[in-house]
């Protein structure tokens, strides 16, 4: 365990850099190094974040401009697609820890299919991990590229992976009916999410056609030993953080609701930021904003056969900066809570 | 046509009651002659809902104050449970539309089981006509009572009903997730809906355990002839109104999507309340608020052989208080627009 | 009194011109005949406002292509600078209402001093009438040019006007403090408006900078004959629509709150759309909500001779595109409440 | 400084509770031993609060059922009225933070005109210290019950205490107009305070009448040596937690508005959670959303010698929670940071 490790957040002024830099900023073994954003080179990041003000951080600077001689920890906070060149020139001695979507698929033809254009780091790709902490901690561990997981994933996959190793449910009819916050779709001007565009409404989007789809269904498929495919339809809440996945699944023959949440329990009782909910209590995205939290619990339905699972996370948390973080101390065998003991800021 | 009838609002100061004295407001037949709110007798409306001082508003008063002599039809917005006596007891003269779910269920044993109690008002029940209005107009037009059908059942009933009825789904597997605004939940004060419980959050409620699921299951078995159970899973939005249902088919062997959105232009193309939005096109409960409108699609589903059915509507309007004077002109023979071409308040 | 006119809305694609659509088709007087957007062109309009949809609606078109023949009345909703020269060119047969800045100040120079430039239509600007309905209607029926008042000088100048000219409050030392829904900022795209950044927090924006400043000054002025300077401090809340002005001000010596709200009564009382409250109740923007009413009250302050004026709008209706529709029927001798008479959709 | 105190939480039920075990769970010296609430009594702190389930929580009891003798400190978060008693009755060596109002006015005959009762605690109100941190230390570290002061009266006297001690400004024509997110309200079930009540609009209430205007006028008064009286507006905005105040004032002959900033950062420089903006950048309740942070600045207004003041705190934080956990570090003598090193949670 090496004592402080110095950090760059290349994209900080995004949501999950701004995230990244508020967990850290409470971490014992962390220094904040280097921030860089190119549209907002020169400025302080009290300037673009006003809560970031007033902490003692570093200046915002361009990516060209960084020396990353001193740097450890490289967090990758780019838009998607915008990340496979900048991590491919990145020096060799710099650990990585990747938000984007950029390396999270390990089939290059399933990348070129969802995000429109041929990979552009083919070699790199085989390296990276997916970093779904809980179910890759030794490989995260040994790894140089880390491969963050999706918020709609992660929210999807922990409660999904264990019953179906387990063959607890079937691998066919899944049915993930996801509700997200705004910040799920960054903090780029947009007509679409503008306040008054979203306020007091709800709607469904990229139905049968978010990129988050393939990302679940490799979850899913690498442990069932099978192709999975799922339905998943994500949908915009008028809130800020949270996912909220309702999902539909089929019990295998003889299987019941008690033995599901029994098989939660026991893949996640050591793990310290997932939790299982004690039966008939209902989840919420309340209880886990803020937090590296993701709370589950399983319900039977009045049809015989099929249960309903609920899963909660924050999406910038635990479906995105937090987890990066859990990353990290994996990584460089700091205790996995440092910094991620965090009690959820409610109301 | 009778040229302008004298209308009763019993159970006012709820939220049915205010949103029909909005609609009834414009409405060239109908008078609004009595308004009655037993805990509120003596007020005069505006202090109860200040958007409605300056409407020329006869005062509340209490039920047993009321002169039903020249009242032509009485709205009836008690809570659910509380309303089968009191309209027992109603002089014969009057039509009734009852906006509680006490007359909903045709069979009283189906309401004895999900409400709790026996029903208590059983020969009342043989007459009571479900207003499901764009599926039981005649049969409305000559019902004494109507029961206004709840704001789950209708948004997914009206894509449903045709699509069971022509055979283009199967009659299983049939899976509702809804999204709801919390106006649902009614005016009554409570921990649960305060704004800051509420607020930057999502929750499911009522798994497997709702009382609109008896009644859609209703809706759908009468008009597939098969007794059809589905999954139905409500969840808590922050906002005011609106619903937004998702849900999950699985199509009739050979048949498309496309053949579901021609049935459902087919059923609904005369209709002014129920529109199909263009293939690709995702509704939006923004798009329905304050109106009486139901806006639905179809998409296909990335796994064959299933679809995706959104449908909206605003809880209080379609879903509540619109469809009940809808019924109203139903029944007194006033063209069916009446009152109800509502544009939508957005943003 | 004709009987049915033709409409052309300038920028249409704006909130202001969607509100103006939404008003207008309730208008039995009124036919939309033309809508434009030039970055929209060629577009249904409920593609651009999904709840605009199935209303037979004309599509955009972009100003070059208006044939103004046919059209009576233009209500122009473009943004401010960029109104002057499309007015100047418009044919003199129409009737315009123009609901951007542009028009609004008498005084040129002050015009270019808040705007940054020279006035561009210097000699329009003289025969423009500054359409605050209320207190303009003689010089709005033979206006050829009505400049649409904005939405906080509205909800200022409503109360302040008259107790002004009757010298019952103090010209100096008036402060307004006002806090505005989102919707005044306008629909294109912005971080600082995005539904992320505005949920769940209030700021102060353009402290004694706002370009609304002159415009109540000189409303204020108008009536006092004095040279009027206000303090004025705009706030943005996290809501959609709305305007509450909280309005401090001092007492003429002898003068009480009962003659301020006694010479509110006298003023309005046979307004349709400007309600004084009883004495001690709160006027709220939820219950003006979609309306086009102006609510108002006056409370005694704990220090002696000073009270406190609470005034509330909806900035799109009577702010914006009610007043519009208001300033029209006056123009062409409509009774004043058509398509106007408007309950607040609550909640 | 002693090792670890052992800390009861009177009233643990509120948010006010809620808050303080989410600051003191990260808190190196601080123990939960005892929570309360009485209508809660034998439930699980996770059953009232979800997010602080899986947090090792001792589980509610009853105040009769406490065991004062192992602790230290007594954080007293009970209504209004009812602490008194409750306080007046504990044993003698606790030291008492008390969270309600019932001892913050010095003035007994004040407290008694503006609670409605006889203060029930005489001399217990003698010994008891305002605790406003950063002006009370010493006092703080002496007494044994210290009365934590209000939300609305930390936000605007910290910016208007030094000014008006320094002559800086007015000590007439202070105007206070207030903005608060709803959970200033407690948790209690209460029609007003509904979701669907207060979303998407905003009013004024108590004006003139609010219980914290003797409170921010026995501050300044203190301070200025003069009797204050101020213009106090709270306003209830459509959010959970945060207060703006905007704070017009006078400046006293010769004075500027840089003289005003710079005795703000003279006086606050040192300070650890009081931040004085630099001129021109507006402050905003998102950046300290979850912290015990207040930011503050000063603006000149177009009208010569007048000020308009910004202040914001969220106010379950530095406005009851936080405030109350520096205070128990200024009594034990640990470092004032501790545990209140937090970043606002932003979007």
């Amino acid at each position: 365990m090496k004592n402080k490790i110095n950090i760059a957040i290349i994209g900080a002024s995004g949501y999950t850099g701004a995230e990244l830099i508020r967990i850290l900023l409470t971490h014992p073994f962390a220094n904040i190094s280097v921030l860089t954003g190119d549209s907002q080179a020169g400025k302080d990041i009290g300037d673009v974040y006003p809560h970031l003000r007033f902490k003692g951080l570093p200046k915002l600077i361009a990516l060209e401009q960084v020396d990353f001689s001193g740097v450890d920890l490289v967090f990758c906070c780019l838009p998607h697609g915008t990340t496979q060149k900048v991590i491919a020139a990145l020096p060799e001695h710099l650990r990585i820890i990747d938000l984007s979507a950029d390396f999270r698929l390990y089939n290059v033809e399933t990348y070129a299919k969802w995000y429109g254009h041929a990979h552009q780091a083919v070699e790199l790709q085989k390296t990276a991990v997916y970093g779904l902490t809980e179910h890759a901690r030794e490989k995260i561990k040994n790894a140089r590229l880390v491969a963050n997981p999706g918020c709609y994933p992660t929210t999807s996959s922990l409660p999904l992976m264990p019953l179906l190793a387990a063959g607890l449910i079937s691998h066919e009819n899944i049915i993930i009916d996801a509700k997200s916050g705004v910040t799920g779709a960054g903090r780029s001007s947009s007509q679409a999410n503008l306040f008054s565009e979203v306020n007091e409404g709800v709607k469904a989007y990229g139905i049968a056609a978010h990129r988050h789809a393939p990302e679940i269904e490799q979850n899913l498929s690498l442990v069932s030993g099978k192709e999975i495919m799922v339905t998943f339809t994500p949908h915009l809440m008028p809130m800020n953080r949270g996912i909220l996945s309702t999902i539909y699944v089929q019990l295998s023959a003889g299987k019941t609701v008690d033995d599901l949440r029994t098989q939660l329990e026991k893949t996640y009782g050591d793990e310290a930021f997932v939790h299982v909910l004690p039966a008939g209590v209902m989840p919420s995205t309340h209880q886990v904003r803020g937090t590296n939290d993701c709370v589950m619990n399983v319900f039977a339905d009045r049809i015989a056969g099929r249960a309903i699972i609920v899963s909660v996370t924050d999406n910038l948390v635990k479906g995105a900066s937090g987890q990066a973080v859990h990353n990290m101390n994996v990584i460089f065998g700091f205790p996995e809570k440092t910094a991620l003991e965090l009690t959820a800021v409610f109301p």
